[in-house]
């Protein structure tokens, strides 16, 4: 069965609505050029996505496809890793075909085809492809929906063959689309109308039919799409220990008020929801996701942007139950609030989805990282008390591990899931809406482009962003007559300003005929400034946070002489001041009594000599010096 | 095999140390006659064990033993229950035989006959005896000693046996020590100095093979205790998820500085280790242990005595973790605290212990159980947000179910450790050393003992305590010249007067001839108060609490037209009020504007009406008419 799509013209896109307020331009129409992302994308292309191969290999995820095409399986019970580890596989094959799709890398291009080739030879006549299930001595079928994650790993090589369609005018690329046909009608028969009435434990299979029908134009997979959504929220799975929730198949989805439950399985279904209502027109359930995940950022969110403060279950807590010593902020559940809130800036063209992925972004998926490509957090906390031991390089670790990045989770979705966005990540800087050109994140880069009229557009932006504001937006090509240029103004950059003029937070824009070499000038303010939360967050009451333009700082101790963060308390009368060795604030180590029952009948008094300034730095660069306390929130006078 | 020692002649006591500060006095010594644990102990003794008795019949857990005397087990993967019913079954046998001690009981002791014959036939020729591991497709003996909890379940086997064996005058069950001996000699055999060289991933059996000592005279039980101890702490067991310190095999435990991993595993191997200590001499094990505690104290536990903020591996959290929104402070958590605090109080004297165990009762264990005897917390939050669904009645539930007490947990070790201690409560309450008598808990009760001369002392305490703070404590029996009444005073109680003339905090000691008749009384002072955290508390910076003696109280907010609790500021310039409604203090509930990102540039403005005084009730009251939301700790002005 052929793929009936051509490749996608523009070079590649993450996500292709049918309708929507803003057009996503692809890999072929915007470059990341220098700066921030540029370099982190280059080690992801160089170090990420080999040394994931690499563990995948070690650890024999990417050699389950070959026992299973060989009709072979693992005796029962010594099958290495989690059952959903073919997840992991695809997740990096995804991350494989957008890196094709920016550089057009050969080898990579033939490493993406053998992997191809591996994966379809496992393949059973009928589509069904899972490597954990229905071998022999293996549990069969189906047999787990609540906790087997089959069609989890079925919509991740959805999104993989997505992707390898899109990009396939730079390599070449076609039998992985090939697999997912027939891997997604082999769904549709199984969980159609007159099939197994129910949903996977874990969403992912709904976004990866939609955008799968969008690429090959087959309504079928819209139409089970549908009904995988319509189908959750009426308690037809197990319970689990922490309920029904934990899947969202506690309400059905268009009736939700907030998103609940494991964040990222949250997430993931709200992606789906949004593809299927735009698809479809409806635009009562995506006006319910756009609400759920609103009262989501009001409430259940951390400051950085991240998602989920249980460990447990990986979940969001109750409104306001965000403390800082305990975030879990899971890595994927920021990647997945990036897909959810771009999904949303194209259906609703409102600039504020741009805010949430630049916080993400910075504060989340930068943080996540290490330096060298090669190491991860699988949580994000906002607090380390506890300098960590440095973990053992050369085995994998608990995902709740904390305080320092490793090489390699027993479950590690973070590393492929932040390959895949950091692959693709230039698809997120810009859009087009008719005559207009929207610059949603401001990084070195060119944009080459059409207008819906057809009229060719180049920009070149040219930015120290985000350590400095000043964002220069040349244009390079322009073929006569006016056209707009809409910038987004940042929601903290309250005192922007562009070409000299004020810039309110929102979107500015430019509109009039451009000619070659014009230049606009946006000027955010990135002093750096305190903020402080709802009072109903106990977390972190009596607190402050220092941010800087999109970034996040915190205080970091390292070393054995190392500041005691515990004994800190900043004085917020002051403003943080830009400095030559980083950002300061004025503030006092107190030295609490020491002993005795922790609670008294008056109040500790404030205490100890104000000191030195003390330095703040990005959060997204802590722990980066070895182990080491750190505080986001500071508490203050 | 015959047990060695005589029946106690105390009538019972669950610790009896070799030596000491304090000689512990039995159920035929002290008895509770009325008032707050009166009344929950007989709730205990009719409801609680029947119900704990009915559930494990209904679950089978009972029946695995039957199952394994006839030699059969379940097919592999279908026995019900976690691997470790048997220490359920175990320590509700130790609830019947101390219920049985104190009150002569027939028709339970033939309850526990039945049950000791059900478990003897169930023991191997060779001492072991365990349902889940060595039976026919069962996983062989020792074979997951990290996880299996065969150890484990052997030590509350011997506990049980204990508790039978020093009750046994009441009623002559004796044949349970003979199956601990034989149980307790295997485990010498297969673990000794030339055995397995292991330790079990649950401790447990370390507390319970040196009370089985104590009863039976036998070093070897004593030696295997202490390689049980000397082999903890060198990373012998596979590493967990949660590291080794998860179960206390990171550190021995005599070079560690504090409580930390799993809170009951530590708590019980403090308890092991101070019985060890206290046998054998080892005064610098009891003072590694006691710091330990002290610095438990300071920097790990809640108000409430609880002890635990991890949900995810039921632990303690890093200093200063206290969350009151997701504390976890597992009801046997509040057990063990109590069994430790109870263990350092005989061996030191330190009044300071005493304060630990009555803080703990009163806001842990009254907290967990329900007025029915039939319902219970597995965990103790300090702070429910959101009004919980009332779980259903017929199915157990998982532990993390919070927001009501439900009759059964899938692990439902809460139960049976309350029932052990509430039917042993009234040994907490006295001691005897030298010609003192000291009272370290105050309820109505009579004591009738001896000093260590020989002389006998009786007392009738009379109290309304915690209610009021006036105890009154009357001489019914002495034999002539001079002795000493010791009584406890609070370390909240500043202002206490005894007779009329003030005592400070820590012992209050009248020592005269008495005559029968003569009354001593103490007042403590009741009035509610405020109480402040340690700064460092990042959970409930800017909170104040009240505490009424030492009672916790809560504001709590049941009904659907129930005030918001998110929205409650108190005003700590006034202190809480006694009114005939309960206790009072003054507030506002400040409505802040709802919508938009929840971190701002300024700090949310004060904001409410000042509203009718708030009331507040005792923190184990919460809960208790249905489904509501409650806080501790109340942000203040």
């Amino acid at each position: 069965m052929a793929v009936t799509s051509e490749p996608d013209p523009t070079g590649g896109r993450p996500v292709v609505p049918g309708r929507g307020a803003l057009r996503p331009l692809g890999l072929g129409e915007v470059r990341l050029t220098g700066g921030f992302w540029a370099g982190r994308q280059e080690v992801n292309g160089t170090a990420t996505l080999d040394h994931g191969r690499a563990w995948m290999d070690k650890l024999g995820w990417t050699g389950h496809f070959e026992t299973t095409a060989r009709g072979l399986t693992a005796e029962p019970g010594e099958r290495r890793g989690r059952e959903f580890t073919d997840s992991e596989v695809y997740k990096l094959m995804e991350a494989m075909a957008w890196e094709i799709g920016r550089t057009g890398d050969g080898d990579r291009a033939a490493e993406l085809a053998e992997l191809t080739a591996l994966v379809a030879a496992a393949q059973d006549p009928d589509g069904y492809l899972n490597t954990a299930f229905g071998g022999r001595g293996q549990r069969p079928r189906y047999s787990d929906l609540a906790g087997g994650h089959e069609l989890y790993c079925t919509g991740h090589l959805l999104q993989a063959a997505v992707a390898a369609a899109r990009t396939a005018g730079r390599h070449g690329q076609d039998s992985l689309p090939g697999v997912a046909r027939r891997a997604a009608d082999h769904v549709c028969d199984a969980f159609g109308p007159h099939g197994i009435p129910a949903v996977c434990g874990h969403p992912e299979i709904e976004p990866a039919l939609v955008e799968l029908a969008r690429v090959t134009g087959e309504q079928r997979y819209l139409d089970q799409a549908a009904l995988f959504v319509r189908r959750r929220g009426h308690r037809s799975l197990p319970e689990t220990r922490f309920g029904w929730s934990y899947f969202q198949d506690d309400v059905p989805v268009r009736r939700a008020e907030v998103l609940r439950g494991h964040a990222v399985r949250a997430l993931y279904l709200s992606c789906g929801a949004v593809d299927l209502a735009v698809e479809t027109g409806d635009d009562e359930l995506l006006g319910a996701v756009a609400a759920q995940f609103a009262r989501t950022l009001e409430r259940r969110t951390y400051l950085t942007g991240g998602m989920g403060s249980r460990h447990t279950d990986e979940a969001f807590g109750e409104d306001f139950v965000l403390p800082a010593d305990r975030a879990y902020s899971e890595t994927c559940a920021g990647v997945a609030t990036v897909m959810l809130a771009w999904r949303l800036l194209l259906a609703t063209g409102e600039v504020g989805y741009a805010d949430v992925i630049e916080r993400v972004l910075y504060n989340v998926v930068a943080t996540s990282i290490g330096d060298d490509g090669r190491s991860f957090f699988y949580a994000n906390t906002l607090h380390q008390r506890e300098r960590a031991e440095p973990a053992p390089a050369d085995r994998e670790q608990p995902q709740f591990a904390a305080g320092g990045r490793v090489p390699w989770f027993e479950v590690s979705c973070c590393l492929p899931n932040l390959a895949r966005l950091l692959a693709g990540l230039g698809c997120y800087l810009a859009t087009v809406d008719g005559d207009r050109v929207q610059l949603h994140q401001y990084a070195d880069a060119v944009v080459r482009t059409r207008l819906d009229d057809g009229r060719a557009v180049g920009l070149r932006v040219r930015t120290d962003y985000p350590d400095g504001g000043t964002v220069a937006v040349r244009v390079t090509e322009t073929t006569g007559g006016p056209w707009a240029l809409a910038l987004r103004v940042p929601a903290w950059a309250e005192g922007a300003l562009l070409d000299g003029r004020p810039a309110a937070p929102g979107t500015a824009v430019v509109r009039r005929a451009f000619a070659v070499g014009d230049e606009v000038r946006l000027e955010l303010p990135t002093s750096p400034r305190w903020t402080f939360p709802d009072p109903r967050i106990d977390g972190v009451r009596g607190c402050a946070a220092v941010e800087r333009g999109p970034v996040v700082l915190c205080a970091e101790s390292a070393g054995e002489d190392g500041a005691d963060l515990d004994a800190l308390t900043v004085d917020v009368s002051t403003p943080p001041q830009d400095t030559p060795d980083g950002v300061a604030v004025c503030g006092r180590f107190t030295a609490p009594a020491d002993g005795g029952w922790p609670y008294r009948s008056t109040p500790a008094p404030p205490a100890g000599e104000a000191v030195d300034p003390i330095r703040l730095v990005a959060y997204h660069r802590w722990a980066r010096r070895g182990p080491s306390t750190m505080r986001v929130w500071l508490p203050h006078t």
